[in-house]
């Protein structure tokens, strides 16, 4: 698969199940409470019902899919913990001592985490282009394969030392602005590391200005490996029939490309946090997206989504498992 | 129990464990995250075991308490629905069909509702009293006595039809402001309606005004016999060391009587959500509480306070689950 058959791909995908949606919505009307009143959950239901295409929605199998990657330009001083952490994390979350592998626990969901070649960093994209086409294009495909088609709900996260800088500079490319609008503090450095971020972002922008009004090209130049995959994983969920939920600031990064080809391409996806990270509520603004929770998290691991998946799961279980007002002999509202 | 013996039991009530606050904040420190990373959870966590009083702290026993009562001032057509519904949602609960079954399933908690006198509705605070110190006395005991000692956590709520004009009367006396800035749609009235509960509140102030200085006064006066369950739930669940969700705006108007008379007697308490109701945010700003969740929900029955269970669930299950950077082998923060 290379980049003109992705973009193919792009413009020819499932919409939602207008009559499945339907069915959802009637049936909150006759649930036992005040109509609209569960708020977001009633939202989540029909929306669920939509994208999984069939009715009544579920909630049986949720997947986690964690993608990780090693950035070239962690050699500009970028992050407050050294690369070898994005390989001994994923140690971590092999051994089920990480957050993600707690939170998909209270979840009740299955965790799968997929390593992009973490000892071959991609190219420090203040110098070169992350990845060349070929790399790009695999790491998307991967991200599409890993998607469980028998998965009610997709959670989608990262890890990767150094990507809160990628997310930044491809921010920065698709949506304008200045580098200082993008950058934040990541896993927490501290001014000096700031500074130098703000300054990766400026050099990746000015090297790669020409070809930055393609969206998959800047992917390519300044994103990474697990950019590209999350951004597969969303459209290998839409082709699947799965439901997403968006985690923080360098996955909304990642999906960004994708709604610059094509806002509707992210219409199955919610975004599950907003993170402290200044640039993740600009970047939801710009998607369009309005945040199921706020808690003041900045980890990544899909660990807002998977949090989130929580409320899904509350949704699917009121819209299911409630009596209508007819069931419970209930009286209706009179006026 | 009568009012002087719950005054004096507000100034005799146990406070936070230190102790277990900070090994709760060491261990924080020591799990394989950035600092700080999981925002509010980890926030929980520390509150958690500050107030279970030991440590590590506990999910395992999630209790949820409804109460539910009648409400004389539905006489005024102060809501959407008829008095007959309380009764009706009470049998509701009983054969698992209202949302907050469906809500303390997914959270894993254990669902009690405590009817109160559903066939003696409180006076119409109107034009009388709603209750005799007796019976608001006697709610109140009944709430403390409700809690499980060996609970981790409750989660607090009420059903009864008309109370959200009664919350309203009651946050609109202890808290100053006019009355159109506490009365909201409830359940859905019209604008007819929603005119006649603000008729009902001014007409309630001005009735019972000598007596408000008194918060205690106000909620036997102005409130219900389900906010004063709610009252001495929450005092109840102190007494225990047990953490508490308070759920939307009439739990939240119950809470309020207790801060007039001491702030520190809802220390042990969160606020799970923000409500649509209007009158709710007013009152959390009043209260000093930051709700954990923000979904447009106005449905009552504890179910903000069950949805936000989950994630306690996942502060609790992150802070014992995880590993620690020395555990893992994870290289910690180097700048």
């Amino acid at each position: 698969m290379d980049f003109t058959a992705i973009r193919a791909m792009l413009d020819d995908l499932p919409g939602p199940d207008e009559t499945c949606a339907e069915a959802a919505r009637v049936r909150q009307g006759q649930l036992t409470k005040p109509q609209g009143s569960l708020g977001r959950l009633e939202d989540i239901a029909v929306w669920a019902a939509s994208w999984q295409g069939s009715y009544p929605p579920r909630a049986g199998h949720i997947q986690v899919l964690v993608f990780a990657g090693n950035h070239g330009v962690t050699a500009k001083g970028v992050s407050a913990f050294p690369p070898e952490v994005t390989v001994q994390m994923v140690g971590n979350f092999t051994h089920g001592g990480a957050a993600i592998n707690q939170l998909s626990k209270t979840a009740g969901a299955r965790l799968a985490v997929h390593e992009l070649a973490l000892d071959r960093p991609t190219g420090d994209f203040t110098e070169t282009a992350a990845m060349d086409k070929a790399d790009c294009a695999a790491a998307i495909a991967l991200g599409m394969e890993q998607v469980d088609g028998d998965a009610d709900l997709l959670c989608i996260g990262e890890m990767g030392i150094g990507n809160t800088t990628a997310a930044a500079a491809l921010c920065c490319a698709l949506l304008g602005g200045k580098a200082a609008d993008w950058v934040g503090r990541g896993t927490g450095v501290d001014d000096a590391g700031l500074g130098r971020k703000q300054a990766a972002v400026v050099a990746g922008i000015d090297l790669h200005r020409d070809a930055l009004g393609d969206p998959l090209e800047a992917l390519r130049r300044l994103g990474g490996r697990e950019l590209a995959a999350m951004a597969g994983a969303i459209v290998g969920a839409r082709k699947k029939q799965v439901p997403v939920l968006l985690d923080g600031y360098v996955c909304g990064a990642a999906a960004a490309p994708l709604h610059a080809l094509n806002p509707e391409v992210l219409d199955h996806c919610m975004a599950a946090h907003r993170s402290v990270e200044p640039g993740h509520g600009r970047l939801l603004k710009a998607l369009g997206k309005e945040p199921l929770l706020d808690l003041g998290m900045r980890l990544g691991e899909a660990s807002g989504a998977a949090l989130a998946a929580n409320l899904f799961r509350a949704a699917i279980d009121t819209h299911c498992g409630m009596a209508t007002f007819a069931d419970a002999g209930v009286s209706e509202q009179d006026c």
